[in-house]
């Protein structure tokens, strides 16, 4: 191309990283604007502007440099980017508004339970005595959620008596929400996309969270037809209810009587999803390319049923990464890593994620259990 | 990885882009030496060096930079490479001498035929007797290939009878090859790959040229197991012979009487591959990472049918490349774009190439034509 396009990206983290490899094919180059100097996107992107994720000169010149700006995390300032995008005339995707609704666990509640979406039953908390009052409602235990700042599992705190309540309420100081546990049978969640025009929806993936964080994602997930169906159409009211272009990560309970809750959505794409680079038609990066820059969407076809496993931090302290192991993985047949290029590791960074697909007849349960196996035999030194 | 391994890649084509792009899930970063700034890989590899592919100095830079070296275009010097690999202890791979082998079409048919590999009878031609020797053994049609300077077709002219000799001579005049014409029945070809203590072999592709220049690769290649069992064979010969890591382009000649013929060797990924990067389980991209850099290499099985095509130069001159038309590829189910990111077109300039793959029950008659239809969709203006 003798102008190549190119997306602006706030973020350089693994997310920015496997956006620029996907965009590459399309013809597509990205710039990333991230604090870390070497971020994980660094190496394969056409460059990185150094500065904080809502540094308003950063963005100005990723603008500057960029036919299209999106962002990788929820941490980007939707004021300052709505702003940069008025002056420079660039379109930014999401919308700047969908990332101010997400942001905000009690607007992004409000916004689904006011579009029909289903929830679980929440509150909104400023003090101690909003919290008892919710709790007498609802009955131990309940999920206390901070209404900013929280993505991944961060700033959700369970509360299952009275003796963590004190507790709990230390840990979100800004604001909060009160949820009724769910008891959920699964975790399950629907890579969706807006494209210019048109929607997609990746098959239903099965996750396996421990601490909070994502372990596992089985694709197709292991339930009824009925409720991959009912997911489908709640992700598809989620989709509805969003505005601006891209990929979006929309978590789901399944209750135990069949019911589909969405947990919370994010903005972008979503570690449940990186099972697409193997296992669909499409990936969810390139789908995000492909949306953002107003280009067609692609096929979301599962070409084979897959697990993909996050090979996470090990070890009790922040330490250069020196990881050993992965040798294991890439004789595996069937087997995909992908590293995302940290220089440092800790207890449960993510660090890299590796893929297993189906070749010939195994069952997700192999395959889930082949990509465990294989996860066991990386450490970080 | 406290410290990513890099690859240092002699020349920054769309195989050097192809190899960045699968490099960095593995956690391996890509420098490049080529003389174009702003060449196809720069935008994903880490650093780009601008210099000529012998330029000695730019490769020591290259080695300084690199934990391994390679190189994916034959115009790379097997002497430089040599020396600079001594002075700075990194291993190039494939072999310099190999490289040498190859870039000689009397040298690599030579090889080839003390190895006990098929190939079709050729003599060394170093002046009008020498060629009209050869014709009155062999008969018209013959194929004379310029000893050097000749790839992907470059260099080999057809001679049908008396009238062409003199015209053939003067394209190759640093000393040729002469061989009988192969009255074939296809262009097959396999990508091999030789790894640490372990080789592996592709899928077989059959190739359809015009104009000496790859068109289309349709993968199972539709012919008989026999034929495709004794490619296969042959094709382990040759890797047997070769010496060095790395991907290896095999191209062979079946023949009427279903005989498989090697016609020639690319030390390098091969166009013929790039189906891989969709239709088999590990890419030949990824492949040469990881051969090159000594880790195990990966599966080889074919996903589904796969057909691949390439999008070439239109018009009639030189001019700045502004790809219409490939919103259509987006939108077809299975099929996948990659730009090579060519900032200006020329007439059968190889700009990026499209790939479909079987979704149910197509045919690879069937993926053939939906590629042939959505390549013709694709103009530069």
């Amino acid at each position: 191309m003798s102008d190549s396009e190119t997306i602006g990206v706030v973020g350089g983290g693994q997310l920015g990283r496997m956006l620029a490899e996907a965009a590459a094919p399309l013809g597509v180059e990205v710039v990333v604007l991230d604090p870390t100097p070497e971020c994980p996107a660094s190496p394969v992107a056409r460059d990185q502007i150094v500065g904080d994720f809502d540094d308003e000169e950063g963005i100005e010149e990723l603008a500057a440099r960029a036919d299209y700006v999106t962002y990788e995390i929820e941490l980007a300032d939707p004021d300052v980017l709505e702003r940069v995008a008025d002056r420079h005339d660039v379109p930014v995707n999401p919308d700047p508004d969908t990332l101010r609704t997400i942001q905000d666990k009690l607007v992004q509640n409000r916004a689904l339970r006011d579009a029909g979406v289903p929830v679980p039953d929440f509150r909104r908390v400023d003090d101690r005595e909003d919290l008892l009052d919710a709790i007498e409602e609802f009955g131990y235990p309940v999920m206390l959620k901070a209404r900013e700042g929280g993505y991944d599992g961060r700033g959700n705190v369970p509360i299952a008596d009275e003796s963590e309540v004190e507790e709990a309420l230390e840990g979100v100081d800004g604001g909060a929400v009160v949820e009724e546990f769910v008891d959920f049978e699964r975790e399950v969640s629907i890579i969706g996309v807006k494209g210019d025009g048109e929607t997609a929806a990746f098959p239903l993936g099965e996750n396996v969270h421990r601490e909070e964080i994502l372990r596992e994602t089985v694709v197709p997930a292991r339930t009824s037809e009925a409720v991959t169906e009912r997911a489908r159409e709640v992700a598809e009211d989620v989709l509805a209810m969003l505005s601006g272009r891209g990929v979006y990560g929309i978590e789901l309970f399944e209750t135990g009587e069949g019911e589909i809750l969405v947990n919370e959505i994010a903005p972008r794409p979503h570690n449940s999803g990186h099972y697409t680079i193997e296992g669909a038609l499409t990936s969810q990066f390139e789908q995000h390319a492909r949306a953002v820059t107003g280009r067609p969407l692609g096929a979301t076809d599962l070409r084979s049923p897959v697990v993909s496993a996050n090979l996470l931090g090990d070890g009790d302290e922040r330490r250069d990464a020196n990881p050993t192991g992965d040798e294991a993985i890439l004789a595996h047949p069937g087997a995909s890593l992908h590293w995302y290029g940290k220089h440092e590791v800790y207890p449960l960074r993510k660090m890299g994620h590796l893929t297993v697909v189906q070749r010939s007849s195994e069952s997700t349960d192999e395959l889930l259990e082949a990509a465990r196996d294989l996860r066991e035999e990386v450490t970080f030194e």
